[in-house]
């Protein structure tokens, strides 16, 4: 069990009619708020109606049209703009994770006087950031109960994770309400999504047992609420569920003590949703068993097999590999069964630029010190078997 | 699932050797430290010395002698004179939970003009607290993670749980290796505790599949992992991944959405370690399976059969009542094996008092609350199971 040091200061107010309580938590961090939110959805909700209403004694400031898969420029320069000009007390974000990353990365750079890419480039160390109150509407990425978010630069093609522990929202709203009318596409994404967040984390060298147990409950009650979702789209209870199984995704307290992953499905997918911008949890899908079958060895066999067995409920009496090849399969036959495409030449991606993006993972992601390292070949090979 | 609100903004700094961080984490708290601990287990250690050397540069006051079932007189208010009359801006809390607990009342305390109990009673609600930093060095209450502490008065045989978000440490520092010395006896009582915080939560209507796998993992490792100290107490690995199951025990992260248990065990223990000064984790054990089987019943039962499938591998084709008897018998069984005396009589309860604890209990600890409310012939007739 390695050393480790650990705090999360979010405060989670979590379920149905809860954003009444929004007015007293924005009042204790000033009177200027940002408000950033993405395309319409959050006005089709009500929800953009709902926040002016109880903040209308508050003075707002406006960023809209956040994208999925965040922007460097306009977003992030355009918040941190505003931020400056307008000495925004707090920013308060309305949507999934894009637009909490984004807004993150706003928060950070408004307390900066360079360039605000020298803090995600890790140029520089940010010395301090401006509070984030979150409001989600997407049950995904985790952002809202982690510090970390990607944002991405078109014109060099990269898609960069910043995490700073100045970065975790200070109050993170949950109201499953909100994910009732998340489509089919973007709830299934939203599970793969946070699917992947625990096996980058359960695929290591060194576990205990109560994460191996935290972990593996995870997965179950992900396919489990997911599948109930698609069926029923307002069954609280499964959208309740699944919003807190994302909402502990990303955060450090599923694997506290072990060994580091490396996290290379999410280097791998940053690739391609950064030259294709393609949704991320259907690129972690696609990826992800691709991956498995290709790390799959003597040294990884044992994780695996317990992966099957515990997850799925393989029987541990079988041949170990059968065991391990099987859990992968019904890794990529689940992702699939809730409407995922399974093939990158579905989400528009075909081989032509596979070299190109294996090279910049490469050289990027830092993925030769993973569990189970991988060089340009080894990412290309992956790339080709996902196609 | 139900609406909750949660934060934990306790610092976790987990490992061998991170004592080395404590004077860059006490600087951030002031200059004056009052360092409150118990017997003589923290010199035989090495700890006391080593703090004091740590410290060397801090103006420290010491407050000595606190007992297991802390008090409230002497160690609480005299551990508020100090800090009044010195103007102390740290606690530094050295040893096992009930050095903590007793630190927490302190802190509360050291902030009121009032008598201290007026806030651990609940009649006064504390407006501010003294930082506390723990040093753990007995695996078991979980106070290093949870904002409670549990206070005993002799002259009126109270034992209070008193709770507020104030009394988060605000750092806890947990080395395992402070806990290769700890006797059988309060390993053994160490895991019986952290056990039954668990069943506690994990014993009421309403779950989540999260939450239950996160309680099993909790239950089985605990297991898993207090025999492996016993058998060798200098095992890091099964003294940390311990530690960190009990840490986790009594905070609200593995029950988040669950409906109120009522915690049964706990309000009746209390008038056993009240009235007996016994060992917490021994009553606790004693108590929990007498309490299963007397709540044991068509309304309860699902639960018990999902306990004994999931933490004690018990075949879920059999009768629902053969397997939660079976489980509770498991539970008694492994509270037995690790060495733990499973009758009162063996503690040096007898029944002379039972009538007068059960009365205690039915007037003070709201159980007629609990998930399966207990009345005073309920208690009793726990009690005397438990001779």
């Amino acid at each position: 069990m390695q050393n480790f040091d650990y705090m999360t200061p979010t405060r989670l107010i979590f379920g149905k009619g809860v954003i009444s309580k929004l007015p007293e938590v924005m009042r204790g961090f000033g009177k200027k708020i940002l408000l950033t939110y993405g395309g319409g959805s959050i006005k089709k909700l009500g929800l953009y109606d709902k926040v002016k209403e109880l903040l209308k004694d508050s003075e707002i400031y406006e960023l809209s049209g956040i994208q999925p898969n965040p922007k460097y420029d306009p977003s992030v320069l355009d918040g941190v703009k505003i931020s400056k000009e307008k000495d925004i007390d707090v920013i308060l974000a309305v949507g999934g994770g894009s637009v909490l990353d984004c807004s993150k990365a706003i928060a950070a750079g408004a307390k900066y006087d360079g360039d605000p890419w020298d803090l995600i480039s890790y140029k520089v160390k940010a010395k301090a950031a401006l509070p984030i109150v979150d409001i989600i509407t997407l049950a995904a990425t985790g952002s809202e109960y982690d510090s970390g978010g990607v944002i991405s630069r078109t014109e060099t093609n990269d898609k960069i994770g910043y995490m700073d522990p100045l970065l975790y929202p200070a109050v993170s709203f949950l109201d499953p309400t909100y994910t009732f009318t998340v489509s089919k596409k973007q709830t299934a994404a939203g599970c793969a999504d946070a699917m992947n967040h625990i096996m980058e984390q359960y695929f290591c060298e060194d576990s205990t047992l109560l994460n191996d147990g935290f972990m593996e409950a995870g997965l179950k009650s992900l396919m489990v609420n997911a599948r109930k979702c698609l069926d029923n789209p307002e069954d609280y209870t499964a959208r309740a569920e699944m919003m807190l199984d994302c909402t502990y995704g990303c955060n450090a307290i599923y694997s506290l003590g072990n060994s580091q992953s490396g996290w290379p499905c999410h280097g791998m997918e940053h690739a391609l949703s950064a030259y294709y911008d393609i949704t991320h949890g259907e690129g972690l899908a696609i990826i992800t068993p691709r991956w498995m079958k290709h790390i799959l060895s003597e040294k990884t066999i044992d994780r695996f097999v317990k992966y099957g067995v515990n997850v799925f409920g393989i029987d541990c009496k079988h041949d170990k590999f059968d065991i391990a090849n099987k859990a992968i399969d019904e890794t990529y036959k689940f992702f699939e069964s809730i409407g995922i495409p399974m093939h990158l030449k579905e989400v528009g991606i075909d081989e032509s630029r596979l070299g190109e993006m294996a090279h910049h993972v490469a050289e990027n992601e830092g993925l030769e010190n993973a569990w189970a390292p991988l060089n340009e070949q080894d990412i290309l090979d992956i790339f080709k078997a996902s196609l």
